[in-house]
């Protein structure tokens, strides 16, 4: 049985909260806000999540009274990775928020504590349980494409009315790269097994005029690790009027074939022709996932690494367009799975 | 009435040669390969085209006997800036494949030529004749997304069985880039009115072991004057199986709503909605517009300088792909249209 503490009510917070129900293996062993002044409005939105399960004002005093199995946290982007530290520093497995650290300091840092606490950290790389990368995954492992030589990919997203405060500074925001095109960097990282070599972007910020520190457009080329090219965009332009909130697309062309996800469906163009593929069901969520994995030993999509090389990618990708200059990624202390 | 020659019969040449008849405004002087060798070939074919016409075995000749108003130039890629100048020279328009030229330092000697000469040079920029673009550059122009700031540009074609010898080389076939992404560029250049600053770019070929001259992938980044960014790819990585030869799709996501071309269609989503946009037709194509441009002084679509501008970026996007080092776009020789 798997006791699971809830720091956070932020991001995809609502991913393990809204199933932890579900799952014979875990067990709550109680709550936290990240900030005790966030506890006055979390409370009763978690008590209805959860029950009468017991509430902390700071989570320090959570982990050490309830000494949980798991910690998933998300609060505040900037303070996930400290608080992810806290909880592996006291030999808690982690499901963290993306990007796991706004840092690459801190990301080391807590690195070093995993590794030697002996524990595993996840993160909310919600793509490994969507039914079209899912389906995807499996077209480009089985050959369907060859050799991936050229991607492009999408996450495009509205901003919506408002934004929680953290939003508007980049110290606790953390960049439109590292919490939007972090996604499709991990597609590729999946997909494509850390296929990435350098990275040269640019991003801006035209539209946010209350967010200064929220970038609505980034762009990246990668240089992929066989010469082959991905080119990644991340944005808050889509317009309020569209029919959707997102619009997630990836596009891979290889040496035999095209693979393309758009609109929730997944194609693939060869030799033989053009059709839609079956698109595979997930049996999991991230958090069911990985609490299935910390209780009995199942696969979960997520190397012990990869959350901290696609973190890792993300921040560099963010230090290429904050500086103008390519940043290598090659050579990673997080490529190993 | 405008009295045309052609010289060669590779690329758009097709787009002269079948229409000529149906303007009232030129007549044909004639016709020369670019290299007396491919007269033998092209014979019975221009003159299935064009009937009874004065053939030369070379352009010099054509040029000199016939005197024409109006060249169009199409033969292999590397030759196409070396008759342009020689007709220029000689005190002829001149409508060219593009690029108009593989490499700068032509480039720069064909400008001042046309220059020099009062002679004005176009380029087979066919999307400015096609109706998905024509609808496209009046939704953009009309201010329908506000100011452009993230674009995607897609040219992806088949290879096919086989290509023209001189796409073996990179010396006699210019690039990838050249060749096939210069159509991106130019949708770029003429929608968004010459928007480049930076670029960095990859290209490679990969799968065509035959054409070694010839990338097969190529991805571009380009940093826009008004900070936005522009991802761009070129490939002939489009299987055999697809229903069609080429897949070209752009995405310009600005400040007030998204415009995006596929599959023949142009869609618009804003804070309305989304919608498609009924398409504008053309009426002339580069050829029949550019005579009645000569002939009447009515409108052309290019400026006198877009062609060399458009070359310009297309053949420094290959030397940042070459040399893996961004290439500055500003501060252009032909950037005034």
């Amino acid at each position: 049985m798997i006791r699971v503490a809830f720091i956070g009510q932020q991001g995809h917070a609502g991913i393990g909260l809204g199933s932890v129900s579900e799952t014979d293996d875990a067990e709550v062993g109680g709550f936290a806000p990240v900030q005790p002044e966030e506890m006055l409005g979390a409370l009763e939105q978690w008590r209805q999540e959860l029950g009468e399960v017991p509430a902390y004002q700071n989570y320090q005093e959570l982990i050490e009274k309830q000494k949980p199995d798991l910690v998933q946290v998300s609060g505040a982007f900037y303070r996930n990775g400290v608080v992810a530290e806290y909880a592996a520093a006291h030999g808690c497995n982690v499901l963290v928020e993306k990007p796991v650290s706004t840092t690459l300091d801190l990301l080391e840092k807590l690195k070093e504590v995993v590794v030697r606490g002996g524990v595993r950290l996840t993160a909310m790389l919600t793509a490994r349980f969507e039914p079209t990368f899912i389906t995807a995954k499996k077209a480009v492992a089985s050959g369907a494409i060859g050799e991936p030589l050229l991607v492009s990919a999408q996450k495009s997203y509205r901003f919506g009315k408002s934004r929680p405060a953290y939003f508007r500074q980049r110290k606790t925001y953390g960049g439109t790269i590292p919490w939007v095109g972090i996604h499709a960097i991990d597609w590729l990282h999946w997909l494509l097994d850390d296929p990435f070599a350098r990275v040269t972007a640019l991003h801006g910020n035209f539209n946010l005029e209350d967010y200064p520190g929220c970038e609505d457009a980034a762009a990246m080329l990668f240089e992929l690790r066989n010469g082959g090219a991905a080119l990644v965009s991340a944005d808050y332009l889509r317009p309020s009027g569209a029919s959707s909130h997102g619009d997630d697309r990836l596009r891979i062309a290889g040496s035999a074939g095209v693979l393309e996800l758009m609109n929730g469906r997944v194609s693939l163009i060869d030799a033989g022709g053009e059709r839609e593929l079956p698109l595979e069901q997930p049996k999991d969520n991230v958090f069911t996932s990985f609490v299935r994995c910390l209780a009995r030993g199942t696969e979960h999509p997520s190397g012990r690494m990869d959350a901290f090389r696609v973190t890792e990618v993300a921040l560099k990708a963010r230090d290429a367009a904050d500086t103008g200059q390519p940043v290598s990624l090659l050579d990673s202390a997080y490529s190993v799975s």
